[in-house]
């Protein structure tokens, strides 16, 4: 598995690959068997692969949630070994960002619904992370799990918007034997809290409908940012303490 | 000489040039000497030459501007045959704009300066449409005119900020025996405000510094929106009656 930290070293490595189906998978470390799907499945569809490791600052809006947010490359690349992937990216803000993030892109409306609406600017910087990557990396397709759902919609939305020469392959949530849909921030949860955060899922598939499901999440002691349907979704997202867990289920 | 009005039969002719420098001039047309200057360049630089012509209503911030804004596709498609350009691109917003602009890209700081003070959205519009060209078109080379010095420098900062892999061409700006600088809105002005047109680049050339400049515009009857000096460049915009003219020179 090559290991890329430098632009240069990346590029030069991409040139022996321009007639070769490229697969790309953009995470930002923490990887759980949700990634590990995204990658698999990276890998059964591409000649070669190549998986991006980068917590971006940019689409972070609370300076404790980056912070916070669980770090551990040596297991992240173990992991990706494992798996057989060819190459990985891990690139530095100053080379990722040489404009200081002066340009970034936006979307006027779906991203100020759900999460944009309780999270201002993060999908800023998310599609301007996304577009970034995608044109240093230059895949034929792009993996992204459905769990970020509305992420998933944005970064389609974009590619049809800039003609962007890529496919994007959206793969299914992956979950614990309870429900709970994985997440890197998961492991904030304590053990009390984790019990209970399998309710999310529960209570998304069994309620009729996003008021039934809102009280029943408050009733089990979450703190609800929104239940809304669209899309043929039901999304949520929902606070246990100081954990933001967000989860969706596909409507009958 | 190719006319393409639909991005399906431009993508299927952009095939064939996988191998092939492409060199790109995006017009809004209203084809003037200033035009022809970067056609030609690009027709000696490139085995390959697409323009497009698209009056990008996005980049506009007054209706009235676009309303008026010179249209003579004929005599456009004429001027660049006889160049013996390769093909024109000439889109319908529904194509170029499948998200209606929802989708943007904007800069946060030297794109509110200047002309971006005056013309809010503008570069907006303007950054949003080269990204979707330069997908489209996908040149080895773009040309852009030096008389719209901030829009050159904003486009090179975005094809920088996002990997874009395509070289940017500043060509100079082509001028009038008496020095006023081409520009499609030039033939709004009266055959009066014509003949005080020229002072701008002489009084732009000949001032000391930006103040002094500026009154010798307001004496003028010029109704000044800024002159300053920025990047090696002491750049100017000016109106008479209700035509905004631009022009810029060198620092010595």
């Amino acid at each position: 598995m090559k290991i890329f930290t430098q632009l240069s070293e990346w590029n030069e490595f991409r040139l022996g690959f321009d007639e070769t189906s490229l697969g790309f998978v953009p995470t930002m470390g923490a990887l759980h068997s949700g990634h590990i799907s995204l990658v698999q499945r990276c890998l059964a569809e591409n000649e070669v692969s190549a998986v991006s490791i980068y917590l971006n600052p940019t689409q972070f809006d609370k300076a404790s949630d980056l912070a916070t947010y669980p770090r551990q490359t040596g297991r992240d690349l173990a992991m990706l070994d494992e798996q057989g992937v060819d190459s990985v990216f891990m690139p530095q803000y100053a080379e990722l960002y040489p404009d200081d993030f002066r340009y970034r892109v936006s979307e006027s409306e779906f991203s100020h619904k759900l999460c944009g609406a309780h999270r201002p600017g993060h999908f800023d910087g998310m599609l301007t992370v996304v577009l970034k990557l995608l044109q240093i990396i230059r895949p034929q397709r792009a993996y992204f799990g459905e769990k970020d759902f509305q992420q998933l919609q944005l970064v389609r939305g974009m590619v049809q918007a800039f003609f962007l020469p890529v496919e994007i392959v959206g793969c299914p949530i992956v979950r614990e034997e309870d429900g709970l849909a994985l997440s890197s921030r998961n492991r904030h949860l304590d053990t009390d809290q984790r019990r209970r955060a399998s309710d999310l899922f529960r209570i998304l598939s069994g309620s009729t409908n996003s008021e039934q499901a809102k009280a029943q999440l408050k009733q089990r002691g979450f703190l609800v940012d929104y239940v809304e349907e669209l899309c043929g979704r039901r999304m949520a997202a929902a606070r246990l303490g100081s954990t933001r867990l967000i989860d969706n289920v596909p409507l009958n």
